[in-house]
């Protein structure tokens, strides 16, 4: 016998778990496709080089990595806009730009596995390439609201900001060479609170007036969007082309009405290097404490590994199993964990034709229809029935409410499949 | 510079194909979920011993595995039937049976790449385990058979037969013994003909007498399904248990109105020593020349390797790739290829607003509507359109038909959307 177990930092997915991830990635594809965007696939297996750049470095130890039998240095895929990267460069004369690919797949992460970190997990990517306008930044803002309201979870707020905006009071002050100690500095905000902030920021050698101004910058005590952007506008002294691009958004976002979903956060920069534009993480108003479940921005050199051509770009990555924890817990009440509608339970062998005629008719109304398919006892079919989250069950011609206990009898298959749709 | 290429044997798949794989995975999925399947999900990293048992011979070359940052021997898994096997032994408390699984996920072989074979490809799978009986068999066929109707690829027969009619038939003249060498000549049939395989079963000391009832028993020239299993059963000469359970199969075919579909032939044996009671194969009336587009058949002991408790099952394969390329070659007349029902155009960012207005309220109609982000000229918007498969485009207020050049002009929203969905 061989212990039938798996590696560290894997899981299965039980059928309970997994139809809640498809229904979820099913909301998100359905609003993905309605903007246009499309799927693309790329392989869990690409060239380590690929993957990690010449030099490879830290990232080395936290990826899969192996030699395969024609002796290549391959890797399994760590994120998927590295792949998205790598994909654009090779295939650049084959599609249109602007861009808007989605992608959701299993990336591999070879770290130490901790609580709620997994080395096996899905993303979910969406981004449009190619593009570096109000229009493409205010598109991501829009779906990404569009997800979250489709995914019933309640309210919810999307923080955003610009970098090009910060950049912009950074250098207005002349200290933009300190940027990335500053932006690690405001990172830390909610962690170590606004005086150890102001600490480090004096030992990087700031200015208690440019301080004070940063920290009105990052925390400018307004809710409209406008007046938001009228401080940082102030603050900065001009109005530059990022100011103006984010005043073309918020129009959008009002013109559209979605802007009561949106809060203009300058505190949000999301990490050090890498976005250029317009950033954003979202929050759930019933549970902020998971962290953000959909963030992202723009950035403006996607390809640099790869190609010569520049192709800037905005994009967003949802939290799936954040998000999946959130609908479980904000949808406790709802029974969220049925999976088929009516269970076809059976006394014996001579029922198995009309049972199997049944199945059929309610189908064909529709209706996901379940025939218990063992020889236990009908109590038994009953618990069956439950773990598979069935409201009604059916035995010889009686339909039974498994809730209320109701039972009808004599009923057509339209008849019946009219009082399980309700 | 790094060149962005990918390992050979791997594929990227762009939007045009991944939007029908995508659909043709939601058409499966659907027919899966109204039958009672559930999904699950394994890892894609097992231990190696776990996929190959304690031996591994042969097949060890053909997998990918390495050794993981901890010392682990793990491999990507190469088909989805062993990590089920697995999954059951490991959670054979947590789960209901008789357990109705599907699965649809990559999995991965080492071996040389060749034309239409790949390292990487989709498996989809579904079983039903823990459960031996009539039932189960039908219910497997019933289910294939709503799969490859809803795939309105035209029409199509499932071949099937019974592995254990078949040992009925080699006991009856206790010739069981030579089992495999026979399969393996009988599977060769199409191959190599009447001729060389009846020299072959000579070889194997097979009578004239036994040789000419084997190919009447694998060649019964009947087309009812009853008059096939009349002739199996006399050249048995007895009504075996398989026989009974063969004649139920058949009678709720028939009752439930799908026998048409079927074909009794039992020169479908499905390889050597895996299967032990129904096998089938099914082919495009279309397309017979690209082999079987879903196989499978009943196992008695799947989770051998790891449990002392025997699960039988019965399961089947979809062959995705296969299907895909055939819905592209039958359905080439139709336009397939639309990703987006409409794109919106732009000839300044004045009209920005009311194009995202007028986005919102299509896709709110329940269309795919893609706003054109870039800033090209109309002639290239034009064409963007046409690389999305779009079939309308808006320019302004003005809805124009890039198929018929149609342009209609100040129609309200719901009004296009109307003539949109036709």
């Amino acid at each position: 016998m061989i212990e039938p177990k798996i590696p560290k930092g894997f899981r299965d997915s039980l059928p309970e778990m997994e139809i809640k991830r498809r229904r979820l990635e099913g909301i998100l594809e359905h609003i993905f496709q309605s903007y246009g965007f499309l799927p693309i696939d790329t392989p869990v297996v690409e060239y380590t080089e690929v993957l990690l750049g010449k030099g490879g470095g830290e990232t080395d130890k936290q990826i899969f990595h192996f030699v395969d039998n024609g002796g290549r240095e391959v890797a399994l895929r760590f994120d998927l806009t590295v792949p998205l990267a790598r994909f654009i460069a090779a295939h650049q004369a084959e599609i249109s730009f602007p861009f808007k690919r989605y992608a959701i797949a299993k990336v591999f992460r070879g770290e130490k596995p901790q609580k709620g970190r997994y080395r096996e997990f899905k993303q979910c990517d969406f981004d449009i390439v190619g593009a570096d306008n109000t229009a493409s930044d205010f598109e991501i803002l829009s779906m990404m609201n569009a997800c979250l309201t489709a995914l019933n979870v309640g309210g919810f707020k999307i923080h955003f900001s610009s970098r090009a905006l910060l950049n912009d009071f950074l250098q207005s002050r002349e200290i933009g060479d300190k940027n990335l100690a500053i932006l690690r500095a405001i990172d830390k905000l909610r962690k170590i609170g606004m005086e150890k902030v102001t600490e480090e920021l004096l030992e990087e050698g700031l200015t208690q007036q440019n301080i004070d101004d940063l920290l009105l910058f990052i925390q400018p005590n307004e809710t409209d969007l406008n007046a938001v952007l009228n401080t940082l506008v102030n603050l900065i002294g001009k109005t530059t082309d990022a100011a103006i691009r984010m005043k073309e958004i918020i129009s959008l976002l009002e013109e559209t009405s979605i802007s009561e979903n949106f809060i203009f956060d300058p505190s949000i920069t999301r990490g050090l290097d890498y976005y250029t534009g317009i950033v954003f993480e979202t929050f759930l108003d019933k549970l902020p404490e998971i962290g953000s479940v959909c963030s992202g921005g723009r950035y403006d050199n996607l390809t640099g590994l790869y190609s010569k051509e520049k192709f800037p770009g905005v994009g967003s990555s949802v939290g799936m199993d954040r998000l999946i924890a959130a609908k479980e817990e904000i949808q406790k009440s709802e029974s969220s964990s049925t999976m088929v509608d009516c269970v076809i339970l059976n006394t014996d062998s001579s029922t198995l034709v009309s049972n199997m005629k049944m199945a059929s008719s309610l189908r064909s109304e529709g209706l996901s229809v379940d025939v218990y398919l063992g020889n236990k006892k009908i109590n038994q079919q009953y618990t069956y029935a439950q773990t598979k989250g069935a409201t009604w069950a059916m035995l010889g011609s009686d339909l039974k409410n498994l809730e209320t206990r109701e039972v009808f009898s004599g009923l057509s298959a339209s008849e019946i499949a009219l009082k399980i749709k309700g």
